[in-house]
């Protein structure tokens, strides 16, 4: 049976990242490694839309929120963090294991956090050292208005972090443009490697607050990257064959262009939305992202049968809903190595399968995502 | 020209590794990648030599190390360091950035800490919390005798923790079997993958002190892993492609037996040293590991444009010194997926450099290889 991977982390991997990942090792510690790395960072720079340095840590998407928070704050600091969602959750879980006073913004699940709640946030609390906010909540397929809120927090002496590991080269975010301070992201989302890199990048005032920080910290300390980037180098070895890979990636992003990237991930969500929309089905996220597309089980249909039954006879693989959205939702994505035929395929395995379930499919789907798709 | 890869970490990495890494990415969280992670983490507690559960998280080695540092003691216990190299700095800088008090036991760089200085350090600091040693100390080709250490820790209140990262499936280390508390290692060294998976174990004494820890940690918290392990699962997204090819390395191990592995790499570190040693070279450690042999670099020759033209002229890449040793050792190693005739290529360049260099080299180390290695 062939196997579809439709799900928001790991996705698909290219063939030329499979070939990549294949090669001989090579030393981390040798002039042909490091022009790699340094076009994997140069690259990683196109991609983050900035021009400070990004920075790869061997570890998942977690490691990057990790450092971000122990690295712009200190124990007892006061922070604040948008909970929208199981990765926005995250944030608070982090913060709190470092002894920081947390100052939560519940956002129900599936809603996106209106940036007037952002503004009162950092108004009744001015001495917050930094906000952390979640550009695509994959556990919601909520996607977060960045560009607003960056406007808000650019006037105010609180750091805006972005956690963007599941919206990094598949929804537009301008670091430099928007003046976001820090940005995180992973390998195995959009950028279509295994998972097992993390990136980070922090604006020239972001800086100042890690030279500050007090959080005990060693392999998350980013002034130990800071200081091996200007070679460039890592400063514990390198995973190399990932990042072998990643120089592949990133240069298929600089020859496809990443505006082109975003639109072409923009129109695989929109045409996935319409061909679940034809079905009869409603979405879950009132603000959509483009990465994932997260819809609700239909009333009488057992989603947590219904994903698996896809996965186990049908070899599509997409993830269902987690914690208080277990059974309730499923979430189809459209992100990493993905085109236009295999989001046809995700829409016919769901609408077969719903069929077999007994829920009375409406006709349209297909022809419905195909307009959207090959227009 | 072919490339020759005889440093301590990355290693080579077999066929069957490549082609595992090559392979379509699956999700993590389901039955077909839970049934290899339980094979690999089984896999693992036999290279080990342990019962206790092996956690993998997705770092490089230093990753592990400070996990066991922040799991074990909180900041302002008291804890003890072996520095005899570079990775014996390492503990004591982790330990430092966490706010821990530590003692250091200074031993010169090519030395093995004598079991009598641990037994000292013990009687002087009873309230120690762990002491941190290094099993194969990469920077200067140290064996420590561990077994010797675990006998004096087992009869205190002190934990021992090993740095095995170089020397795990190389040289025998029975955690449960000799009493060792905590057995850190990584990927990229006796267990022939590329960097990126770090391994822990830790004995139910060691657990303890875990649930006691104060330190600020998230990533690294091990009683997260602990919690995914039992099904098996990790905490965070793991490196999917990695710990796919780690279970063909751990079938790898078992099939042909661990005794046999650490035979070879013994035999192969024998016949290095004979080789080196008939050149009329002489040996850096005192008690030479089976991981990696390091090498006083000649009087008159340069030993940085040695390593280098092995490696750009030749195709051979070894490694030099590192901090106060740059340019007087180098290091080839013989661990990962290395054979009898790597040996040979190693040494025959070796030769071939120094005579070029214009260094008197003795004849017969090529014979005096074969004869360890062919006996």
């Amino acid at each position: 049976m062939k196997n579809y991977i439709l799900t928001p982390g790991p996705t698909p991997i290219p063939d030329f990242v499979r070939e990549a990942l294949s090669r001989p090792i090579i030393h981390h510690r040798t002039p042909q490694f490091q022009q790699i790395l340094k076009e994997a960072m140069e690259g990683l720079k196109y991609i983050f839309q900035t021009k400070e340095t990004v920075y790869i840590i061997s570890s998942s998407g977690t490691g990057a929120m990790e450092a971000a928070v122990a690295n712009v704050a200190s124990p007892g600091d006061k922070v604040i963090v948008v909970e929208g969602g199981k990765f926005g959750e995250r944030w608070r879980e982090i913060a709190a294991s470092y002894g920081m006073e947390v100052i939560s913004i519940q956002v129900p699940w599936g809603q996106a956090v209106a940036p007037e709640e952002i503004e009162s946030a950092l108004k009744a609390n001015p001495e917050a050292k930094a906000i952390f906010i979640t550009h695509c909540e994959t556990s919601t397929g909520i996607d977060t208005d960045v560009e607003s809120i960056a406007k808000i927090t650019s006037a105010s002496d609180t750091l805006l972090v972005v956690d963007a590991i599941s919206s990094m080269g598949v929804s537009p975010l301008l670091m430099d443009e928007w003046g976001v301070d820090v940005v995180v992201s992973g390998s195995q989302k959009g950028l279509m490697l295994p998972p097992g890199l993390a990136f980070i990048a922090l604006s020239k005032r972001a800086w100042k607050w890690v030279e500050a920080s007090k959080s005990g910290r060693y392999y998350l300390d980013l002034r130990k990257y800071r200081k091996a980037g200007e070679k460039p180098d890592t400063p514990y070895t390198s995973a190399v064959s990932l990042i072998v890979a990643l120089r592949e990636v990133v240069n298929y992003y600089k020859s496809n262009g990443i505006e082109n990237m975003w639109n072409r991930y923009r129109r695989m969500a929109e045409a996935t939305r319409a061909g679940v929309k034809a079905m009869g089905l409603e979405l879950f996220a009132t603000a959509p992202s483009n990465g994932v597309t997260a819809v609700k089980v239909p009333d009488g249909i057992d989603g947590v049968k219904f994903v698996k039954t896809m996965r186990d006879e049908y070899g599509v693989t997409m993830a269902g809903g987690q914690a208080q959205l277990k059974g309730k939702i499923f979430r189809m994505a459209h992100m990493g190595w993905i085109e236009e035929f295999d989001i046809i395929v995700g829409l016919s395995c769901i609408e077969v399968v719903l069929k077999k379930m007994g829920y009375k499919v409406k006709d349209g789907a297909i022809a419905a995502a195909e307009a959207v798709l090959f227009a």
